[in-house]
């Protein structure tokens, strides 16, 4: 019996798969060894049906205990207050894990997102080019420097900015070896795997259903 | 005397003032009835003086009593762990909060700047607009039914929603009564009008200074 449970879609297409951000909170539960159980809403018709309970018709949605929340971001704080594996409690570690966990989400992935959606869409040479290399060059130098982003030590900031920076059009932009081994330092770690594979099963299994 | 800094920079040209995110902080302070001093690093050179304290070259940078922080959405977090007026302390408004503080950051900021950022740049009708036009439209429809996002009532989450759609770009896009209202509401507040008129101050005595 768990008392946290993760929405997300039925399905996906292939793109997207190993992707969706219900990772995040998986990677965070497996992580912390929280008991989680994994729900799915519609992908079909996902920005009708499903905007009563997230207004921008996204996943995921955590239910911890009837405590309702959307946002990986704000999940993923949520989760770090259940347990210190997440992030750790001293003032200081405290607010360094913050502070990277908001970099993430609003100084690279702000700049990351919306220029891999244009190239997606041809815009391969649009003018957000020069922002991303930026951050992306002032992120290489702080990983050059440490292992990890906050408090000497892997926390919940490193699963967002790492899955933020796993992206492949991020990680094929530009030579970044520090960054490079700071992904796969990340996605190596056994909550990381754990969590893609069950994501991947789960779309798999979805593919099984549709095609019965 | 004051434990709470706010760093800013110590001139920005025109086009910024009254947008500085510094705004936030100052914003958040005099809501709370936090004590606070602000303090200025040079603007010029900012991406080589500044790394070493805020990795983007950005402002604002936080101090609490010693305890330091960068990122605009951290500190505002951080803050309203500070103060119940900032977030309420039951776990479903706190949650709440959290959510819609995030979503700004993450849903809404993260779709309208790099928007405004390509129309600054020439690229008046770039692929991003279709994507800003929804998120809008989405959020639209949420302040159509309620005054404030989070708990019934203002909390740091409108303060921040509040200046991501306070941008003139922004406001200018689309006929949206509800949002319009909530921004009037957000900007009508006292705490928001002493932080920027405040903001406006600061750069204004700089530019009186380098006329000098």
């Amino acid at each position: 019996m768990s008392d946290v449970t993760i929405w997300t879609y039925d399905w996906v297409p292939e793109g997207p798969r190993g992707f969706v951000r219900d990772l995040r909170l998986r990677w965070a539960c497996e992580e912390a060894g929280l008991a989680y159980a994994v729900r799915t809403i519609p992908f079909d018709d996902r920005e009708t049906n499903h905007l009563a309970r997230q207004p921008f018709g996204q996943v995921p949605y955590l239910d911890d205990g009837g405590l309702e929340m959307f946002e990986s971001g704000a999940g993923l704080l949520h989760l770090a207050g259940k347990d210190d594996k997440l992030m750790p409690r001293d003032p200081v570690g405290a607010a360094q894990t913050l502070q990277w966990t908001i970099a993430a989400l609003n100084s690279i992935e702000m700049v990351t997102v919306p220029w891999w959606f244009l190239k997606m869409t041809g815009d391969e040479d649009n003018e957000l080019t020069g922002w991303v290399d930026k951050r992306l060059a002032q992120l290489e130098a702080i990983l050059s420097a440490r292992e990890w982003l906050a408090a000497g030590r892997f926390t919940v900031a490193d699963l967002l900015m790492a899955d933020v920076l796993r992206v492949p059009t991020v990680r094929a932009f530009g030579d970044r070896p520090a960054s490079d081994a700071y992904v796969a330092r990340a996605t190596e770690r056994p909550a990381f795997k754990k969590a893609w594979a069950d994501q991947l099963a789960l779309f798999e299994a979805a593919d099984a259903m549709r095609a019965a």
